[in-house]
């Protein structure tokens, strides 16, 4: 018997509807679904058929975050050398902060035929889902993509905040819930206006979605004084200011 | 009469099933489509009943390339107005280089409702079907996306080339193949190193897909001797010494 393949499934920002065509066939198809809390995850059995599927949820698996990831790893391999088709879903695109290169090269390593379904960012649709366009002409022509997991100037921190500051692009932060008042001082810090339009999206493109527009030197009091938790994804930039609250 | 709906769809990089199935299910209940040469366009009947629609091609509108947004913008407008369901069907992402917000602003400015369906961005998914994720853990915490279509130094240009070649992130450019020669020297000039891996992938996630991997300093080179074209996307950074070329 031949091994099973696995195909890691980009599974959008939150409703199952923005899964794609070929990620959606690639679930339908699977005998095994890792899944976690993230993107569609809490929604299988609403647009699918898993009575003949085994769903294992990994962010239940009682091990620490970095163990967690090699369990991961083991799983999925596992299931594939046992035959099976295999689906490891994630949230948003499995190349944007997502691990999903370690987990492709962990199926190379172990001889199991691993392919990739793109998904839709939440980097970018979580905006929009707040009326905000990452770019727009005449106004930005780029933007900057920035896990905020480590504040500026920690040790560990491969992100450069004064350059970012200048580029003169759009900013998008993720996993900036924590850290937000230090990225604001130090974009501030590095020349950036101010007032440069900013806004909050916390739980975009679900029911539960909350979000705040204000100016660059208050986010940090707005998320505070709102309890903005994660998962939020915040937008630095003039396209802030052209959204229409909704 | 009400007047009709607009729903500006991304219809990701090229092949028709890495659209969302919110997105397909816009064009399933769509009376008018208004397309072009981009994303799924010149797949719509392999997906698509469309003998009950009609499928405007404005990529073909006899007009220059600035007066064509706006007669696309009248159109969208009209085509509502008369009470019908409009999808607008962009390539990639709506809000990514994609105009979408200035067509939702028309039909704001029209009174007719319009909605925005994300998508799979090629800026994302390009890279990915070549095999290079654009954040690493350890490697990368930040992505950019750059608009290429004005050389660094442009009096018009929005995008600070120095500031961006010192973040530490990936840096990903699209519309790029005729400046490439002056970007790379740009950011070499500014003090990325000229031995940063960097990778071109023309007519990515499509079966002419082709994909050349080098340095920096020899990626003009590279896209001037294989005849790259566009629509074309280069990535420059460590995560595009990852890409396993298949």
């Amino acid at each position: 018997m031949s091994y099973g393949e696995v195909t890691l499934v980009g599974g959008g920002p939150g409703d199952w509807d923005l899964l794609t065509v070929r990620g959606l066939r690639a679930l339908e198809a699977a005998d095994v679904i890792l899944t976690d809390h993230l993107g569609p995850a809490s929604q299988l059995e609403e647009f699918l058929d898993i009575s003949r599927k085994e769903i294992i949820d990994v962010s239940k698996l009682p091990y620490g975050k970095q163990v967690a990831q090699e369990r991961i790893n083991e799983l999925t391999v596992q299931h594939a050398q046992a035959g099976r088709r295999v689906v490891r879903l994630k949230g948003g695109d499995p190349y944007v902060f997502g691990r999903g290169f370690e987990e492709l090269a962990a199926c190379a390593a172990a001889g199991v035929s691993c392919t990739v379904v793109p998904g839709v960012t939440s980097a970018i649709s979580v905006p929009a889902a707040a009326g905000i366009p990452v770019t727009q002409r005449g106004m930005t022509h780029a933007f900057a993509v920035v896990s905020g997991h480590l504040p500026p100037g920690h040790p560990s921190s491969l992100v450069d905040w004064e350059a970012l500051a200048r580029t003169g692009g759009t900013i998008v932060v993720v996993m900036g819930v924590r850290n937000v008042a230090a990225i604001c001082s130090a974009l501030i810090a590095a020349g950036l206006d101010a007032a440069t339009p900013a806004a909050v999206i916390q739980e975009g493109e679900t029911a539960a979605q909350r979000a705040f527009y204000c100016e660059l030197c208050e986010l940090a009091d707005v998320m505070a004084s709102n309890a903005v938790a994660a998962p939020a994804v915040y937008v630095i930039g003039e396209v802030a200011g052209l959204a229409q609250p909704r």
